[in-house]
């Protein structure tokens, strides 16, 4: 199948059971259930809901509807962390999926709030799942290693304190492996977890989507230099006073980088993808996208 | 045992834990982790660690050092939701038990990533502890209810659009029960689960938990009127502008209301502490104390 197919036929899947998984503006509090949805049904790839269902199908998992709790926590997660990110005291933003932001669109206080909301959403989703137990377990491990102060959050906070003018490719690499890749790691790892694949599936899930995210930030990096506001619908050139590949590579040898990483994590998933060219197809167009 | 007592032992094995439970400023991001520790160690009752442990004991758990990073998973909640709390875009409070709240001595980028990652910290805990699979689900199941959407982020947002000058005794009733009292009907709960009780003791240790929580955050509120900045810790006279017992009922009559509550609360707890006069100690404290 088409690559851009395959993403869209899943994104329109995993769009409908974010929609189901979310409480209704109906319910009470309606205010903080409006800014929940606002930000999560605002669109987006869902290329990390993407990437966990792929290497569950990719390692023999058949259970569509018993995992897409976990897809919906995925990006519940990523919302929240979004949403944080564009406050005033983070990066700032005003806009986010061509819309305004959360705080921008119901206050601090209530994007704060949503984005708490969120996070907590998403661990009712995987504990009220039907999921395994012990795969729900071990579900929960990776992905609590993830993306708090040893993955996600870590990396956050030093992208938060980083300088632009210090260059320093080793706090570089830890950012943008923390940030951005080692949840793509979980959640590569989380979909061959819940197929009870075999361990060198699971770890070369976990070691591939490692790569697949640091090539995905690096992209990210030029896409913030060369990237046009209307096709990313958000501002660009906001990352001038932070550590980037483009600050310390320039923008031809971030993207040479970029493909290196890309190489090496295909390396990695073709244990679970074999002669099939999903991956392949998957990262051509994840360093090919204009947003 | 004298009710003191038995919360400053409790207390000095749940600080205990909390360090050692908490990342160390030595590893990687030490300003995360400094930033963490600061919040959380900064002292507190940790009330809800002990009154898990309480229904845990009172209903034959006997493996302390099983259940602890569960006392502390949700002192990690309790922390992280607080220091959210005290932004300036929500409660903007300078002081939290006595020292500068989060934001006022990291900035509020670093403040809003501390909470994030004590709140995801929890969960880690949780999840890489030992407890039995299926306690550990149903603990996950009964704790993510208490506070998301419909437990304490659906109060707090409440709280935070609601106006003194309305005097809505409903509203007020699901700002308390969801802000506050979810969360202290949650902790007697699991305490109960992780003790494998009968349905009987779980459904009272529920019930009992949601209205000590009531009249705990009533007497919250009427320290907020009557208690001295030394002895809080904190600002007082926060609440003026927001829906609370005193701002309703008056003082006088919010004290009966606290008092009918604590009463309540004995009536179901009776059911796991039998003749134990555990909790009518440690609700006389709770109603009784100063900060």
């Amino acid at each position: 199948m088409n690559i851009e197919n395959y993403l869209k036929d899943w994104k329109k899947k995993v769009d409908d059971k974010l929609n189901e998984h979310l409480p209704s503006e109906e319910e009470y509090p309606p205010l903080l259930h409006k800014a929940m949805r606002y930000s999560v049904l605002a669109g987006g790839k869902r290329i990390r809901a993407i990437l966990m269902i792929t290497t569950y199908s990719l390692s023999g998992g058949k259970h569509f509807d018993e995992i897409m709790p976990v897809s919906s926590a995925i990006e519940f997660i990523h919302s929240y962390s979004l949403i944080h990110d564009d406050l005033p005291a983070m990066d700032n933003d005003d806009y986010r999926r061509g819309i305004l932001s959360s705080h921008k669109k119901f206050g601090e206080d209530i994007a704060i709030l949503a984005g708490d909301a969120l996070f907590s959403h998403a661990f009712y989703m995987i504990s009220h799942s039907n999921i395994r137990a012990d795969l729900k377990e071990e579900t929960l491990r990776v992905l609590t290693r993830a993306i708090g102060n040893k993955g996600i959050i870590g990396g956050q906070i030093e992208d938060v304190i980083s300088d632009s003018g210090e260059k320093n490719p080793k706090l570089l690499r830890y950012i943008h492996s923390h940030k951005t890749a080692s949840f793509f790691s979980a959640v590569c790892e989380i979909g061959t977890i819940l197929a009870d694949a075999n361990k060198e599936k699971i770890s070369a899930s976990r070691k591939g989507g490692l790569l697949i995210g640091m090539a995905f930030q690096i992209q990210d990096d030029i896409l913030d230099v060369e990237g046009k506001k209307e096709e990313m619908g958000k501002e660009v050139k906001k990352d001038k006073n932070k550590l980037t590949y483009p600050s310390v590579y320039g923008i031809d040898f971030s993207r040479k980088i970029a493909k290196k990483y890309s190489m090496l994590a295909l390396k990695q998933l073709n244990v679970i993808s074999g002669n099939d060219k999903i991956f392949e197809d998957l990262l051509d167009f994840l360093l090919g996208r204009r947003n």
